[in-house]
């Protein structure tokens, strides 16, 4: 499927772009095929009301906005892209993709990551616990999730630099100090919160929408043995903290509405504030596609709509305890895997903890060399059998430094 | 100690406030005896090449503007404030204290809290894992930590509503939700970094002064039942994200060289990153005494100086997978407890998990209860035996909403 038509006028994300002759002004962009629309140009052009939120070098403005804004950009960026009477004078603000250069779109506030899928979580406790239960006794009852590094979050493209620290293999007594030796990657979805939240205050199941501003393509790179040795008692830390890559383009919520589905059935019935199931709850499962390549070879398609919690109950769970929530807020899935071998969403899990390598025509692959490219991609689809793509998030691993 | 003698010349904390006429206009204040110099009003006052800095509504530009432009202003403050030749005209510039609010000092970055405290970890360790060994078999190789909720970092006095979510008392088989019932403090030190560092690169040890902007005391509060049924296996989340107090004065790293110590010996030689034993090396043991008051009782004296782990070797670990820093990052000791009973630094331990209760005039407390009142309060030697006062982090305890 061409990129113009997963970047039809049902999706119109959000990024932000410069281009070469004035490379410091960054631009809020709407992409539209394989052209990139400068949204505060063109709604100067067409004296929007909006103007003033659309010229701005961050979307933050626009994402804190709220949701009726956004649908009213949303709606006014759509006619001046496809209604006759507007296209002409919308065309004069389009750039071509292949010359514009794009940036992180968003200042993130805080970042959180979950562990929602069941099958990447009982995957991951049978190989870093083989003694214990695959689930540990909370995992049914809440979305267990963490805090990340804001600060090292950054745009696809950026290079991730193979990180060091200690690791402690087996039949060592003590732990040795290097670069990494199993760097991993996470494919991941990200949801970025627009509209804020007082501190004290829960936001429920039902408010998903008024807050969440769109979804991002993630991966949450990770050094396994980094993480092994370090994350008892209090979790993961520099094994996570060295990147975390994000696609370009913030796809609008609203776009995601036809691919809302039920999410699976929970054999264990959540707390009300996580309910999901009485009358008049949303579906916030989201049949989005994803696509692991390394080095240009698909080495997995995990299915998003398999995910045990859903966004919304993310959202209600984090906030639960009166936790606020600031425009630029980014909380991810966790690692997005299926039933089958070929959906797992991490190394850690494709090769079983690199015990059984990938076979490559490359050559073969338990974690990532130096100079491996690993790129996610994903669609979902979208009105009348349309497909809207959410983009892609590459990295190439450097060596460590 | 009176307040005048804890704020004197070699203290100069910096802060933000506000004035009952301009209850808008942040600005950056200095605190002198039991006053607050307004220090852009008084730069300007002077000529200072500085005044731009101090303008702001926010320490974040005095902070990023790196060690050196720290002398500089502080030396000029100082001349301001005690050379007879300037003191009449910054004498204009001075409010009283019980006159003026203060804010939270700067804009958060990224929050770490670390674990640093053998003590503290000890106790935590018996008290949560019985069965098991107290320390981790990582405690003595690594300065544990993991990142909390920048968005919830609050000043002190700001309420704290008691978190809801959900806990598991033993022999219950399903979770239950409501108000938490072991709602703790944890008394830390906090540090706040100036200068930033880029992605990929390492702070040594070395480096610890050109990126540490000041020191800050923190109450870390937690929920001991919300956490002890979350942090498996990924850390604390809901049980620390619903507040975390600062100070609202930041005393310069410089104002603490008097109090500067070796820090305990370590039973395991750390790797040479975190090796602070070497030829040239600077002691980061800092001689802060703590008290912990509740509800105007004095119920712990916990010494800073018993901590295993130091701020530099904190920051060293952070940053050495690459991770950057960002001016505003804030990074906290985690509890300090010292060997003895009475320098527990929280509930939980000087409770021994609410099996002993704190026999106090008003009452018996094993976790707090609403409307309680929690003050940690700090010095430390500054030169020729002079005290250089902290200052104080205090919050009251709200009914879960």
């Amino acid at each position: 499927m061409s990129d113009t038509a997963l970047f039809g006028p049902d999706n119109l994300p959000y990024g932000l772009f410069t281009t070469p002759d004035r490379p410091g002004h960054r631009r809020v962009g709407v992409r539209f095929g394989d052209d990139v629309l400068d949204a505060g140009a063109a709604a100067a052009e067409f004296g929007s009301a909006h103007t003033d939120l659309l010229q701005q070098p961050t979307l933050n403005a626009l994402m804190a906005a709220g949701r009726s804004t956004w649908q009213d950009v949303r709606a006014q960026l759509r006619a001046w892209l496809t209604d006759d009477a507007h296209r002409e004078r919308a065309a004069r603000h389009l750039h071509p993709l292949s010359g514009v250069t794009l940036h992180l779109p968003f200042d993130v506030a805080d970042y959180v990551d979950f562990y929602a899928s069941e099958h990447h979580a009982t995957n991951v406790g049978r190989i870093f616990r083989p003694d214990g239960d695959a689930l540990t006794p909370n995992w049914k009852h809440l979305p267990i999730g963490y805090h990340g590094r804001a600060g090292t979050v950054v745009v696809s493209g950026t290079p991730v630099v193979r990180p060091q620290g200690q690791r402690k293999p087996p039949g060592e007594t003590a732990p040795l100090f290097g670069p990494s030796r199993r760097l991993d990657i996470e494919a991941e979805v990200g949801f970025v919160v627009g509209t804020p939240s007082p501190h004290g205050s829960r936001v429920g199941l039902e408010d998903f929408r008024e807050h969440v501003f769109g979804v991002t393509l993630l991966n949450d790179w990770s050094a396994r043995d980094i993480q092994a040795w370090e994350y008892v008692p209090l979790g993961p830390f520099l094994g996570k903290s060295f990147a975390t890559s994000v696609s370009p383009w913030i796809t609008p919520l609203d776009a995601l509405d036809a691919a809302r589905v039920a999410p699976p059935p929970r054999d264990v019935p959540p707390l009300p504030y996580l309910d999901d199931t009485v009358d008049g709850a949303e579906n916030w499962g989201l049949d989005l596609r994803l696509t692991v390549r390394l080095n240009g070879h698909t080495i997995s398609e995990p299915p998003f709509s398999a995910m045990y919690w859903t966004a919304a109950q993310q959202l209600a769970h984090m906030t639960v305890n009166g936790a606020s929530l600031r425009t630029g807020d980014l909380f991810a899935s966790g690692t997005v895997s299926g039933d089958a071998p070929e959906q797992r969403g991490c190394l850690l899990e494709l090769t079983w903890g690199g015990k059984t390598p990938l076979q490559l025509p490359d050559g073969e692959r338990a974690f990532l060399e130096d100079g491996d490219e690993v790129t996610l991609a994903a669609w979902a689809p979208g009105p009348d059998g349309a497909r809207i793509g959410l983009g892609e998030v590459t990295g190439r691993v450097h060596p460590a430094v």
